[in-house]
């Protein structure tokens, strides 16, 4: 099975120009602002021309200059952002929105009405009104709308997605992710500015880790199986340093099917730093792959010897993770060619859009608002359980 | 925090002469029986001198001729063994049981009212009537009743203890086991005859996976934290070809103080072999342990270089693994090492025993009957929360 | 020891633009020019505006669109690119020279002649006189010359020269560098259009895998210990399939202070990939790094346990290692990040000349041109032993 | 290709009884006496009966007694251990020999001469005269006499060499193999007992460390590729503190056909523990194996996944390891079950010439005097270059 970006993506034109991004959020302190700008960037198909980078105007102000943003392009405020960009004849072609969750939703609003196709962090929002009504403005918009679940970059997951597409595991038996960090252990007031958002209690940040990496976990197993995830059962804890909302979450899974699996999620292991990992096991073999050494994808077969499938042209390496190499097998990638692989779909995506043409997005495709109201449908139903004790939370969702 | 064991094992005179091993079980086509014999001879405690190691007749001769036993004490049957060797000036010092679980009681039972020691495989018993009644007729003949959960054998197992207890990871925050292999994918007919009995369905018989890995790596959980299973929630799953018993179960904990956990065992998880691994986390730093690497411990600190610790003397390792080293760091011990460790243990508590020595056992010793009781309790919770749609329930047990 | 650029640069006024790069080389089915590319556009301190990226006409035309430059920049001959660029009040900062090594030396001199600052793929040169050459050439014009010895760029290569140079490995005794891949087990006429260049014997190209990838290899264990090669011997070898030049090559070697050490190369070495590591003893630890997992630096000291330290900032990590962080611990970075580390060093090294500062570079610092001429040396130096049976010979240098 | 033991082996006869054990040196303080004894036991085929442990009588008696031996089986000299032994109807069938390097020569000549068995440590002697004596005499005597190159007894290690005589790696182009240690770091005087007789210069012992893992390394490269050594050039360096003889050595090999590849030995390599590692390059494919991780073969085809072969039955596993297993995959087996191999193939070879029958032995089987002699003459040939400058020295041998 080849992926199904595959086909549509070949038969574009080539682009002649780079498409240009603004970025709101992402000034001094914050983690995810740069990282955006770098993917796009080093895409190759981007170039990073207006930011509103921070909602203090000073701020804003002195990072846009470490930007190396044209003056009268740095922004402090969105909302002027997304009026006077739109009025420009060389305005941006999308938006970055790389804020604290809970300015994402205005955020968007504001650019879709301008016509301006959106890339949004994960989650798409605190809640599931703001994710749904965000779904149908965008449709109606008839805009482009990525969200970046940016592990789903990597070719190596391609790769993994598709050699279960294709049978190579034999069905699909069980679904196991994991996601481990220890940076909150310990109490929120000695997080750092760029985090301390995160914990929050307020109506509008229902959780903190399950919301923050456990909606990657989510999106990661039913990204490589292609399966949704049907329901769950979920229990909180908080591990680290007390804190107001869990920093970890162990939680009972079914994908489509009913196939069982588990997700295990903590910002408070110690020890550990960026541990994402999946494991699939079929009937025939078993995929494992590890987010900290990317370039790697185990297949192991029951009664043959383990195979280690590393990214590059050839070796066993199919057309949707060969279509993402850069550098030859050996020459490692890594966060930011995954960045990058998801920018440069954008472009296409938009590009693609602007020439009438249809491109698969989504579950068997790069990571678009479908799968950000999908997770925010998976923090939801993970809340709901933990607050019932544990019980089995249908999170299926007409989309 | 040293081993507790440590003490009365030095202040015991040197052994004089080996002691004298029976088995049950163990003639061709066994897995489990030979390994026994082989972790007693590589301890330098023991010598094999008896068998009944077949049911059947032919194969118990046969087999008994293979592992060059006298003929005089190549049993067929293992009362007959009991009676025989308990009349001999030169009789067997201990029983090792090494046949299908639904006879360990019985058998056990046999040679404890004969005053003969007994080292036990694991799952103790099928259920917790026969279990406890064990125990108490332990207790009551003041016999060493030994079972053998060999990982609590490693020297690295060890360490990691002593490491918990002695605080370096801080509180325990979260215990998480995991157990996976392959061998069950397909049909129970087409099981080897070595492990078709594990798989029959009958009121003996509650569970397959949950009892026969299951309970190994519920021991090693609380083995490694000193912490009994307090409560835990299961799910069971056939995974692999259809199959009567689960081949899968996946299992929320909580140990003593209320810590939470996850165990994930499965016999159908394509393209893994023996994957057992406990993952400790604390307030200050993980402890990380893979039995098919047995003697590397990964002890990873909150904000400061994980540490790999190797099996050996010196750098960093404590007394309780330090006393177990044969080979110097570097000339790896494995699995027959594990065995002759607790072979070595059983030893010297029965020398103790003989002496009128306290040898503490248990949870924060050698693995005993009491471990092998609460490993029964463990699948007795299971399979009850498993039938209630998993909810929580209590595995606690006055011992 | 903090690295010694570090001062230099921190004294730097913030960069008010990008700098402005040109490429010669890197068309269609060049390996190494686009990484150049993508290495200074990840950086965030250049931008490429102009290239003459292939010596065909038609080549160049089509590659430059791809890679969008704007037309009036898309040039079909380097003397050309040179002589217009010089001219442009927009002109280029610097060129990137990417092309066969033969053609480094015309192409270097063609710009250091306008003044333009010059960044070139290694080998320097195909030969001594040529190397030295450029070298006198790029101080009389006092222009910046860096050699992009990308693996230098690496986080954790930094991290490992500054304990070394801090002494934490104690006196280093021993330096073992080898660098293994497979893509030339095949004959010459199978390998790809952008290899083949490589194997080409003429009186200008004496060695095949020594210049191409021994002089990494060479490099790298002089710039982790800060310690020159002082001479050598080497036995050339074809390990794959009948060649005119050696595919493969063993050296002995002796470091500044008589240290002895190994280098082991081969592109014929079935099954391995990009297999470049060093490891360096000293009289207290040891340091352990492989290309391959680059976000990983082993620290080895005799009678401790061992410690892995991951690029990222705190937990042991140093000053020079942190200046270079862009993703957290766990979010690994990888060769373009390299890339982009040695890029944004020239960028400071350009505006260091430019505002008169001296930014010292070389053994200590980031790859230039005094490090290609050592790489040059060396190739000569490894050819002279071979052709002797592998006598010692010396390979040191007044530069 | 299948071991060419298998045949002879299956066809004997099953055994009677377990063969009788003496063993020479391995009191108090010894490493590997206790190793050889374990290795027995662990093989099932032999009982350790008597003991001459010490050239102390005190440390013999006390020695004899720990080690359980009976007390009229405890000799204080290995003399009388070999003249009172001889006459015994109970008699030791063979003699482990497992004391200090300069003594294996009388100490065999002894046994030899009274018709037993001998099984020696490595290396074999100090000199060539004597091990060739040795050889004649074992000739003459038409006795078993094995030595024990340990690793070679790793099923992994047979695993490898099977695959590369039945072509999987296509043909051999390069053989490389180090051993890291780093006990010899300090000072000889900071040695334990155990250890310092090893780099005690007189004219008896020519060399320290090529002697000690030197000859592993000699050997496991010959063994698993069944291509002799034919010639070496050698540098000799002391890169731990001062030392009267070698700790680290480096070479460069010729195995037959012209075959090239490295030797890199030390004993003073800061933070390595025991780092014996084998690489054979092929035209097709590669193999790797690493001691410490003695379960796990890398076999690495061009342009193709990496296959992991692990220990156990099926997965790619032939005969020559399948018939080694003891425990299925994944519960892993190590050094003393390496020990135990090559200790059951010694009670074979012993059955087998007692009943007339053929063993092949020597490089392509286990190892027994003939690798032991090749052994000394690599240790010769090594010192001689060295003194020579490094020059190429021939290493070969008619035996």
């Amino acid at each position: 099975m080849v992926d199904r970006l595959l086909s549509p993506l070949t038969s574009l034109p080539p682009p002649t120009r780079r498409l240009r991004l603004g970025v709101v959020g992402g000034g001094r302190g914050s983690f995810i602002g740069p990282v955006h700008a770098a993917g796009a960037r080093l895409s190759g198909r981007w170039e990073v021309v207006a930011g509103a980078l921070s909602s203090d105007p000073e701020v804003a102000r002195a990072s846009g200059r470490e930007w190396l943003l044209p003056e009268d392009r740095i922004y402090t405020s969105y909302r002027e952002m997304a009026e006077r960009e739109a009025q420009r004849p060389d305005g941006i072609d999308a938006v970055a929105i790389t804020t604290p969750n809970a300015s994402h939703y205005p955020i968007s609003v504001a650019f879709l009405a301008k016509g301006i196709d959106v890339i949004c962090d994960k989650p798409l929002t605190n809640n599931l009104d703001e994710a749904l009504d965000l779904l149908k403005r965008t449709r109606e918009a008839k805009l482009v709308f990525g969200v970046t679940y940016s592990y789903a970059g990597h070719a190596m997951v391609r790769q993994a997605r598709e050699m279960v597409l294709s049978g190579e595991v034999g069905e699909v038996r069980q679904i196991h992710v994991e996601y481990l960090q220890d940076w909150a252990l310990g109490r929120p007031d000695q997080f750092s500015k760029g985090a301390a958002w995160r914990i929050v209690k307020d109506s509008a940040t229902p959780s903190f880790t399950t919301g923050d990496i456990g909606t990657h976990a989510h999106h990661l197993g039913c990204f490589v199986t292609g399966l949704k995830l049907e329901k769950l059962r979920a229990d909180f804890h908080v591990c680290g340093d007390p804190k107001p909302l869990e920093d970890t979450v162990f939680l009972n899974t079914r994908h489509e099917g009913g196939i069982p699996g588990t997700i295990m999620i903590s910002q408070a292991a110690a020890g550990t730093h960026c541990g994402l990992r999946f494991r699939i096991f079929g009937s025939k073999a078993g995929l494992d792959w590890i987010q900290e050494t990317p370039e790697v994808l185990h297949f192991n077969k029951a009664n043959a010897p383990a195979q280690t499938l590393i990214r590059g042209t050839g070796a066993g390496i199919g057309p949707s993770a060969t279509r993402l190499v850069r550098m030859p097998r050996g020459h490692p990638e890594a966060l930011h060619d995954a960045w990058a692989n998801i920018y440069a779909e954008y472009a296409i995506a938009i590009e693609a859009r602007r020439l009438g043409r249809e491109v698969p997005a989504g579950l068997l495709s790069f990571p678009d608002i479908v799968d950000g109201v999908l997770g925010v449908k998976f923090v939801d139903a993970a809340v709901q359980s933990n607050r019932a004790g544990g019980t089995w939370v249908d999170c299926t969702l007409k989309v």
